[in-house]
């Protein structure tokens, strides 16, 4: 059998690894099980955001007096920049132990990892990109010993964005980029990625998709993807999370997909399913059993929620995507009591316009196994 | 018997009054009872937050085709800047009517509105600011008919703020005030106000405050007061709502404390309280009779919610007011469903640090009558 | 003859209109001979900048005082957004008066305006929105008395743009936009308004214009056009600059155009051409002959400023006008010792890429007849 | 005789050290030598630029490949925010060779640096903080060689800032800070380091300053400090530029006061010293010669430069040190024709209320020696 444990830890600054340190050096996570890092940096989640970076940075170089490098090399490490409103930095480190000798129950919470190689920029935000994702989800699936694509619950996908320089350097070899605006390569690279999740979990099959439907046709969307971009990479790091009963443990995956930004029943409906009450927020007992939220926000593309015009497309001074995080995150909050959340922006085909995918991490409520 | 009406309207700019000339002319609002409009405009709801001048000029543009002009300008208009995340432009509209011939049936809400004089810059965040509006909310208490201040639920001001211009005119007669920075301007001056109430409402004695109190000591403040701040005046309008049996009608209100940002279980009671079922999400159905939602938001001075550290005070992107907006306004779109709410921002002395008084105005249960 | 006065009114907020009343008051501008209103306000100069039309609705106001409805209708009123860094927030009235009496010699300032009909979404950003303006152009030049386009020094236009409810609108009716991001909106009706100028002037010619040239080739640019995109028309409001010998009077203008946004030396050579000494920074004493100057700026779509990496393009805190505006406006500061500029954003198609137009309007040297 | 070599390096990021690492491989910069690295880098040079302290992980990294850690530690490392505009993001290495067997003519530039230790969080922004800087400085300037404070030109200060965590720590061991608000901390900083300058350099005496002075007697005010604050440090990194007889090579230096944002003539001047025609803008050949200009920038306290109002501190959306960089940097770069230009914001007592100090560094006319 295999275990899979999520350590959230929170964090001081970008480049604050005293929690993770701390947690290695009393034995409460062993670096040679790491499988990938998630976190939440509080840069501004767009393309001059480069906290992400420096806390991949940071990270590296805290794991290499552990690890040997391609050790390193080989954990998933996807920063999410923005934490608007009250939302918490923090890290959500993914272990996987081998408990050969263990007899175990599942399933359980199980954990696959996958790279895909380096995407040339004028491949972001279209079929290429999608091809390419898919595939690395197939095998992060296989990875984690998971068959059914139902049994999948979240898949997390680290992916790139244009950069003037990028965008040059594509040009100068003739090819042309989906876009030249670099904020929005951002959601057409995210959007690309959720369908590549899509296509590999059959939610959607090949021939609905096309380069000019990705970050347009809203009616394309899976519900268990999440896709941040990134400056600091050219490839896409995959993380697939499910239930499996080659794992077990105490924790256990589920999910939801709310339709709008403050559509929090669903999430509820998941919580109950995890085992807690869930009736008004949770109580700070319950809390100490969320393991993890991981949900995505947008705005809606139509600038309406229910009807009631909201003005975050409109608004050049704060780009629509941390309005959203904000917003969302604290519909979140409001339901969960917690603030430690990976809610990231930018929700392009994943979930419905306006909407999106949440995962929950528990601990099952007969105790903590 | 005298009855209060609120009329919800939505805006489609900050300068639009094309609902408000709509219910006029259908009948629904008599222009000659207005005492008072809030409103909620898409501005950074800051200092150069011109949306709300902009939106009180188009406001009085408009009843002046109605109302003599020194009717429109007896009319308390608080505009609140900032509708972050998918919070919603929109005004509510105060209408007072006189039922001699009706029985009707109290208590119900009430409304009464004041004006005070204009402030010198230099008494702004001083005590001198406390006294002037607690006259003024003793003013506004009269003349709703409300005796006792437990029937107060709600004490909405519209305050001055200080701008480059104004501290130099106060420099030039050789006065100093409060401060120099003009957006931390608009915090005293919501915080003296919101002092203002609470001595007017017997929740703190006066020989409890101090010029150095405002802004500092936390432990001070009202749980039913809200102030905004705005360039647009030099005085205050005040505008008090509560209950009372010298009025009838199908409306009713009443309050609650959140304790934090995400506190949303005070004001699922304060539902509970008016009559909704509030476990979960309100149902559309619920919604409809939720005529209007007022409450204050922050982020609390300790950097830090329910233990996790937040970034909103170290953020030089975005205001932190802007920050706490949109979370607290997804909380309580998250409780109630909606996204009109009069969320507004920098919540000194109003409520707990962090945390801020909610008000709720709900046709009853037993019917809109 | 005719004769042209410009008027530089320094303002205190969007709606200040006291210097202007005061101006009227003492005779120095007769509200009849006003062609147009120019001005700078201190909003954001992007989308949701609610400060242009704030300050055309009180300059409205203001004029209706003194003319009849459909004379104020009449008067182009081109605000564009956007005083950063120490720009100074002011209008620029344009003036027209007949002398029929008075001998005069010319050439000098001369001035023409016009209006174009509404346009649908559909069309902005296209070669429609082209041959709109270019009409326009051409209506505007035949009422300045101005034959020869080589005559023209200047056209000021203000052009609008999608906002997500005209977006929606445009769909409704099975049409699609050039664009569904409502910033990009602004950047495409500057450009196809600009390529109209150049199309009405010649320095294009319509075939080497195309729907995919617009916002994109940056090679097509007049050298003389300026455009501002505001949310509160719908229509085109075109203002031409030149010298003709059918005006009269003691202002010139001249006109230069920047290779980069720190390109001065141009403007230096006009303000020679004008009569200025020009070497250094302009003396005190020659600055009160400097009338005005109006410029555009705008971020090189290379993200380089001669070889040097600049960071507006990637930016997505401060939006790269704001940024342009700023950098080329202290560089024009520079120059001239004035603040009070219409330094405009957003340059496409006008000047070449990361280059603006500039033009000039000065007292002649000999004295201010 | 000893040799200061000052290396301009372009960084395509925050932690692009790809420059430095090909100089050293190339052998045009000994790491040994390596006395201070000035950088301006990307972020928004306010709270929460995490973009200083990622370059200075980098730069840190990158050289204790070449050497060993105290030696490292030993580097001073003054990282300033903010590109607004065109500035670009570059390092500057300044090296300091021993060239015990040449002649050499003086006298040159020189350089001295020096740290002085952590300072609690209740001395920022007072005297205490004044009197550790000037402490610093008088250690630098010995180190340079340096006696008489005339041939004191520049004074570079990294200092420390104010979080909601380190404001806190103070307040939890019963002390109080000179502001609660992080981004007013900055200010203070600055101010308090540049009084420490001017009190080391004579330009002040000490019983002319005092705790209430600083942050508010624009009078005093030195006109060769420059100050950065940043998040990534607790104590102060003071580098000294000056002439000096026991120095020899082709570098001069000289310094410059520019009396408002726009107010580029002194620098002209400056210029004019060193050797540049600097009539109009420098032309390509002698940018060559111009190897770094360093400057301060502010919005004038009084919210007007030369009369005129300007909008930077009633900007609740930009901060004021943004505007003044990007408007300043602008007048600079129009000087100039460079934008790899450092200027830096926040000029609090350096240089008089609006205006700022820059100094200059370039090879000497004659050649590059």
């Amino acid at each position: 059998m295999r275990r899979a444990l999520v350590h959230r830890i929170a964090t001081t600054a970008p480049d604050d690894v005293s929690g993770l340190e701390a947690a290695i050096a009393a034995g409460r996570i062993d670096p040679a099980g790491i499988v990938a890092i998630l976190g939440k940096t509080e840069g501004n989640g767009c393309v001059n955001d480069f906290t992400r970076a420096f806390a991949v940075s940071a990270l590296e170089a805290c794991l290499a007096k552990h690890l040997p490098g391609d050790a390193v090399a080989g954990i998933a490490m996807v920063m999410s920049g923005g934490t608007e409103g009250a939302l918490s930095p923090h890290i959500l480190v993914l272990e996987h132990r081998d408990l050969a000798d263990e007899a175990g129950e599942g399933p359980a919470l199980a954990i696959g990892v996958a790279h895909t190689g380096d995407m040339p920029p004028e491949h972001l935000g279209r079929m290429g990109q999608v091809w390419l994702v898919a595939e690395g989800v197939a095998k992060a699936m296989h990875q984690a010993g998971i068959e059914d694509p139902a049994d999948v619950h979240f898949v997390q996908i680290k992916c790139p964005l244009l950069t003037a320089e990028r965008i040059a350097g594509a040009e100068a070899r003739g090819e042309t980029t989906a876009t030249r605006d670099t904020l929005k390569s951002m959601g057409l690279s995210r959007g690309a990625s959720a369908l590549g999740v899509a296509l590999a979990l059959g939610e959607i099959e090949a021939h609905a998709m096309s380069d000019t439907a990705i970050g347009r046709d809203v009616s394309l969307w899976s519900g268990r993807a999440s896709a941040s971009a990134g400056v600091e990479l050219q490839n896409h790091e995959i993380v697939v999370l499910g239930m499996s009963r080659a794992w077990s443990g105490p924790l256990a995956i589920d999910h939801a997909v709310m339709a709008d930004g403050i559509d929090v029943e669903p999430v509820r409906a998941a919580l109950a399913r995890l085992g807690f009450a869930a009736d008004g927020q949770l109580s700070q007992d319950e809390r100490g059993r969320l393991v993890a939220l991981l949900a995505k926000a947008e705005p809606g593309s139509t600038g309406r929620l229910r009807g009631a015009r909201h003005t975050m497309l409109d608004d050049s001074d704060i780009s629509a995507t941390r309005h959203a995080r904000a917003f969302t995150g604290g519909a979140l909050a409001g339901l969960t009591g917690l603030t430690e959340l990976f809610v990231s922006g930018g929700a392009e085909h994943q979930g419905p316009d306006g909407g999106g995918p949440v995962a929950v991490i528990a601990h099952r409520a007969e105790g903590r196994r």
